[in-house]
């Protein structure tokens, strides 16, 4: 057992079979077959050692991976169904993202896009989805337009309430914790939770709209419930957390916990994984472990704004999560599309560095099928929050009307002054 | 509040403040002030804008994080301990180590150390550490040596239970489960669980010597429990979780179940974002962070062997892990060394391409703090599992012994057969 014996390009990957599509650079004297092969090996059933005397003939036929396609540096693995534990996506990523990336025969490696075989679509997907999120906010077609309260950390309950109302009654559907708010000395959460559904309360009759506060219960796995449990009781509709830094083991058990709460999911963390294009883990796959984990909303980045992510790559996300994009789809993957097994779609999010001038682009990206949100682009407003979330809504609605920014602001003095600030007009 | 207000270069940090030291690589047209700066407001308390309605100068004052030394590429940040929740290792995450990897004002950044103040060195640590696994094992001094079950995936429990058996009469203290195997149609968790414990049982009693069976829990928290929980009760001692691809939150819920199991952490996935010098997180915070969350073991690398990891990067782990290393240590981190409060020492694992002739190099690395682990070193060995389980604890103790490999070799048939065939004579 050769990493080369893991080669088979002549191998037509079968229903049953899971794929991997990876950018592999090989080590310094290493070849591209070489360090594919050790790919599949150790990402299978192989180990360094050339003869190992406990492995059969019949686990070598059924449950090796296949290195079936070279291209350049991109490298298309099969891998058996049976590999993996339907439902358990740490033990999917310790195998396809585990040790792999360490490996010496490769100078860098990164995971691209997965493509998984029905046997392994077992949700539980998201709850509430993207027509499930409009259901429960009652906004028909129009993209959802949401803000973070800032600064990212220290009001207190009282001062953050107060935020969140102005927020609400300036015109914005969601209101959220920033990814680093949980329960601090200044911010305790139940405390924090409270006042701000009362906020929505009030918000929500003075508007006759519906709004949404979004409590982050980021944590270990109790905590994440016993919080959860708690924004129910109050009367939340919503829970957000930080997927990646809490971990896909606490994920699902917030999902499976069935609350009947939309689980909105924050990225943060991603990009050390995610950024470097030649190693790590694409966002592309965080995105469908994501839907497949159940989550309803999820970060995807912006194209504009302060973070990173090509267009493409964003595109290819919000496709995955199953939404329609605004803009034509690029080239697109190696691998055939996922069939989701009528898993639901999630409502991609855009957060980072957004402001009104930002709407014409952001829906011409996205469509209508996301929500947008505004931290500093709402709260930096000239004239304060409210004028500030007033000035986002009028910004989507003229989009969405087919009005120019620049017209739309000659009547609405809230627009005009986000645009004078920050551009746009 | 822009970016450069986050500069206090002649700021002495407090006995509150928590420091990360990053490598930080600006964007173009960037300087190294401006990324510094937007590392240390993104982190904290700032956003983009420049002006902030619901800022306040108590916020400003007592909670953002300060750039307070820059040396070439290497940013020190101090933040207030109040930033974070005590105990909450995601949320701390998501601050220090969030949304800065995606920022479009840095090209690369890596965080490369951390140290706590004492307000946020609370556990729980680990429950048994270096001298409870050494209690447990019976074996006061010696690197303890160990394998993994070869191949990774697709062996019976009845044949695992047969390895796991030979392993442990051949001369090996522990035999784990690979870090893909969990659950599978071919091996079932509990079928396996009881077999395997029923094997070293009878190990036990042929050879006199404690033994250890590692059974893989890594999935969703419920499971893991519900799996930690089903191996107590069958009489087992540990239990192993791959702790990235599960998750803090998981892996905070199963030190915090406190059952009473030993528990042996892999890094499966570890290296999509620790293996860039330039970008990502090291290991060395990950190993911090994990003696936190409570493992009791954690790979950290082997220097030699088929994985990657630089000889003073696994130095470090190995010291803040709180063992005596073999090896004398290197220059160190631009942060101060960490008090840990009485939280106990974790047992580093050295796994990963190891076979017989490394072990003179694995203790003068390591010292004798240490679990040697060798897989397809082991089950590779011509004369099968036995054998190289053999070979490799007599390597080990021959080298305890300050006798050569050579010398030992020459009476010693398993383990002759061993440097033979991989080198090491």
């Amino acid at each position: 057992m050769r990493y080369r014996d893991f080669l088979s390009l002549d191998y037509l990957p079968g229903p049953n079979d899971c794929l991997a599509s990876f950018y592999v650079e090989p080590a310094v004297g290493v070849d591209i077959f070489e360090a594919a092969g050790a790919v599949a090996s150790e990402s299978s059933i192989g180990t360094w050692t050339e003869s190992l005397c406990t492995l059969s003939t019949r686990i070598w036929e059924d449950l090796r991976a296949r290195v079936c396609r070279i291209e350049g540096n991109t490298v298309t693995i099969a891998y058996p169904a049976a590999l993996f534990e339907p439902g358990n996506i740490p033990q999917f990523l310790s195998s396809v993202a585990g040790n792999v990336f360490g490996m010496k025969a490769v100078e860098n490696l990164r995971l691209n896009d997965i493509y998984l075989p029905p046997a392994l679509v077992s949700g539980p997907g998201p709850a509430f989805g993207v027509a499930g999120v409009r259901e429960v906010l009652g906004i028909k077609d129009r993209p959802l337009v949401g803000t973070i309260v800032k600064p990212k950390l220290g009001l207190t309950p009282k001062e953050q309430a107060e935020v969140v109302y102005e927020a609400f009654v300036g015109g914005v559907d969601i209101v959220k914790d920033d990814e680093n708010l949980t329960s601090q000395s200044f911010s305790p959460f139940e405390e924090r939770v409270k006042r701000c559904l009362e906020a929505r309360a009030r918000a929500e009759a003075a508007t006759g709209e519906k709004k949404a506060y979004l409590p982050n219960v980021t944590g270990d796995t109790e905590t994440m419930l016993r919080r959860a449990v708690m924004v129910k009781r109050e009367g939340g509709r919503y829970v957000m957390v930080d997927i990646v830094t809490t971990g896909f083991a606490g994920l699902l058990s917030l999902r499976r916990a069935d609350l009947g709460l939309v689980i909105h999911a924050h990225r943060a963390m991603y990009a050390s994984f995610a950024r470097n294009k030649r190693h790590g883990i694409s966002m592309l796959v965080l995105a469908k472990l994501a839907r497949l984990a159940g989550v309803d909303q999820l970060h995807i980045g912006t194209v504009v704004g302060k973070m990173e992510g090509d267009r493409e790559e964003v595109l290819a996300c919000h496709r995955a999560l199953g939404n329609q994009t605004g803009a034509a789809p690029g080239a697109g993957s190696a691998l055939p599309p996922q069939d989701w097994q009528g898993i639901k779609p999630v409502l991609a999010v855009a957060s980072g560095g957004l402001h009104p001038g930002h709407v014409p682009d952001l829906v011409g990206i996205f469509g209508h099928d996301v929500l947008l949100q505004f931290g500093g682009g709402v709260h930096g407003h000239p004239k304060g929050t409210r004028a500030g979330a007033q000035a986002v809504r009028e910004a989507v609605e003229a989009v969405v009307a087919g009005t120019s920014l620049a017209a739309a602001a000659e009547s609405q003095e809230a627009l005009r002054a986000a645009l004078s600030c920050w551009g746009g007009m």
